[in-house]
């Protein structure tokens, strides 16, 4: 059955910021809404780690974000579909996005392991990237797969996320440019192709939106050229990749600097894979509406739980390691400025205790803790926006 | 300062069976009241494994257990009393539990390890057993620890749970008569010692109960005579110890059947290490108020979950394997007649692939779930037996 494409989807920008890019805005999308700017916790494999859907409701988390990579491998994008797509799944009632698989796929084909102290070397090669796919391993099982752009948009409608990313290639960091380059030739071969196979095939009774991605690496006339590429095909959104896998701040700043002045103005902006406070500050003062990145939980298994300014700030990097034995007998809850049920009803000593004893709620809580304060920094950076504070906000929190 | 001794602990018999000896009634101490029979889960180190206290609250639980081996040794006795005490540590307005850290001392001191694939030998001992208490060895950094009965009480008074336990001697499973009497002589000279520690000392600022354990292994002579020795005793209630630890389900409804009719029957008895469908009705007939085990939780974390009957019988022993490939597309609740949260939200078929792929949230909903089962068939019992038709549900489930 073909249903009409993407027919609720739509981005309105409410407020701009009169110093910045920075904007407030709003997607709507089949199942509702997503003001922006907006934090997008990781699901990788249709659960946000050790988070309940209605924990997620709880912190105030609108859209979620899936990956295709994993859910092909296990479930099966087939098992997801007879659910009734990952939403239903995974019993979230909420927005959902899915990736392309793309980063994955190659992000884990280039592992590299240890040899001996010194030594490291590239791991029997997972991955082999042709013009027309990817052929790699699956890390599960070692079982053989092929990710074509067509490949990937088809898992992603069976997995019935209401946005979808083209498939892309993310070229290691450092790539030299000549790689980069052909690399991001076939990121923009494979968004021509990940369009058409977008509007040819069914929907599967769901209405999904796509977003084009825009790669390049750290060339400022590839990123340009990228930006401008992306930019003229019919996405509903863009995507931009490959900030992540960079090792500085200011790579990632540059790149923003460098395609946001190309990018249509009227379509959503998501910056994949980041999630830091300084770079949240930094990347919605350039324009970005959405971000993912598996930062707050992860980092709150590790019983790294972030802090708000002015305890927190960039020396800090807005974070304290609650395992510390400093904690022990603390009786203030993780971050004294946070309303999160964690903060609201624990201590740190309690939490601290938790972690030196490898209990589960310790990596509950501190993932809650966690979510709870980026989505909301996010809402508030929103509110600031509305509210033309931005750049104050901004100063008060990273200076 | 000397506060009233348990002035507010208090049990009242509200309806008796009249063909067995189960009974419904209420334990009133000094945080509020629990509704017996009642289901005590288990939070070994200051946290029911993977569960919030509000968890705790919409599951029902009334009082939670915690063991003082484990609370001892870390975060410490005088660090819970810091923080106002174990409820108050732990984020827990409700009643609460302390074994007397004997268990523990016995069985992690008895621990075997396999030499070769035949051959089992004693670990290195980490136990040594005196008249006067109990030196041991610490599981986490080997550190030289002694409990007396006087240790243990000091101990449990300043973790400040609501019931304390006498310090008791669980002897091993199986033990020589000789052994057995010795271990239940101790155990008696112990529970002298702990009364009088219990009275002599200071309350810390709250008010607690204690309870004697019956012990003297699977002997009919040793088990009437510490039921009629530590019934003679003023404790608030009566524990009976050591059944746990049995092979057989037969040797605890014997030993429930002998010592019953030797207890008061005006003070609540608390059965130690109990938790499966089949065992609970067995107890709750031989007049047992409440009791703890780890089991749901342990169970949830291996994916083992409890299921009602009719589907749910002796044979299957009332859970399933949630983790076999046969549920992989189950659409199904983990059990149909369940109002739990897990139950309500997540199909089987999503629960086993948050298994297949270790997810945090797997153990997560699997322990919530077996908690509110097994709290809620205790409460359904209470009803029945309130409601004159005990043995009428009994048989629907057990036949």
């Amino acid at each position: 059955m073909i249903k009409m494409q993407n027919s609720k989807f739509n981005f309105k920008i409410i407020e701009k910021d009169n110093k910045t890019m920075a904007r407030a805005g709003r997607i709507t999308t089949f199942h509702g809404i997503v003001n922006t700017p907006a934090f997008t916790p990781v699901g990788t494999k249709a659960t946000v780690k050790g988070m309940t859907p209605l924990d997620l409701k709880e912190i105030g988390a609108e859209i979620l974000f899936g990956n295709t990579y994993h859910l092909h491998l296990r479930p099966g994008e087939d098992t997801v579909r007879s659910f009734g797509g990952l939403g239903k799944f995974m019993g979230w009632d909420g927005q959902t996005i899915t990736d392309s698989g793309g980063f994955q796929v190659f992000s884990l084909g280039q592992k590299k392991i240890k040899i001996t102290e010194d030594e490291e070397e590239t791991e029997a090669k997972l991955v082999n990237i042709k013009e027309d796919g990817v052929e790699f391993r699956s890390h599960i099982d070692g079982s053989l797969h092929t990710f074509t752009p067509e490949k990937s948009i088809e898992i992603q409608k069976k997995l019935g996320a209401d946005i979808m990313l083209a498939f892309d290639e993310c070229a290691p960091y450092p790539s030299a440019k000549e790689y980069a380059r052909a690399a991001m030739e076939r990121t923009h071969n494979w968004a021509v192709r990940s369009l058409k196979a977008f509007k040819s095939k069914d929907y599967y009774s769901w209405q999904q939106a796509l977003y084009g991605i825009v790669q390049g690496g750290i060339y400022k006339d590839l990123r340009v050229e990228s930006a401008k590429f992306i930019s003229n095909l019919p996405f509903d959104g863009i995507a931009i990749g490959g900030v992540s896998v960079g090792e500085s701040k200011k790579e990632m700043r540059d790149v923003l600097d460098w395609v946001s002045p190309f990018l249509p103005e009227n379509k959503p902006r998501h910056l994949l894979g980041i999630g830091e406070v300084d770079d949240i500050f930094e990347a919605i003062e350039r324009g970005i509406d959405t971000f993912d990145c598996v930062i707050p939980t992860r980092f709150g298994r590790y019983g790294m739980v972030f802090i708000s300014a002015p305890e927190g700030n960039l020396k800090n990097k807005f974070r304290i390691d609650i395992k510390k034995s400093v904690f022990a007998k603390d009786k203030g809850p993780l971050d004294k400025n946070c309303n999160c049920y964690a903060c609201q009803n624990f201590t740190r000593g309690y939490i601290n205790h938790l972690f030196r004893s490898s209990e589960l709620l310790a990596y509950r809580l501190a993932s809650y803790h966690n979510l709870y304060f980026i989505v909301n920094l996010v809402k508030k950076i929103r509110e600031a926006i509305l509210e033309g504070r931005f750049l104050e906000m901004k100063k008060k929190w990273i200076g």
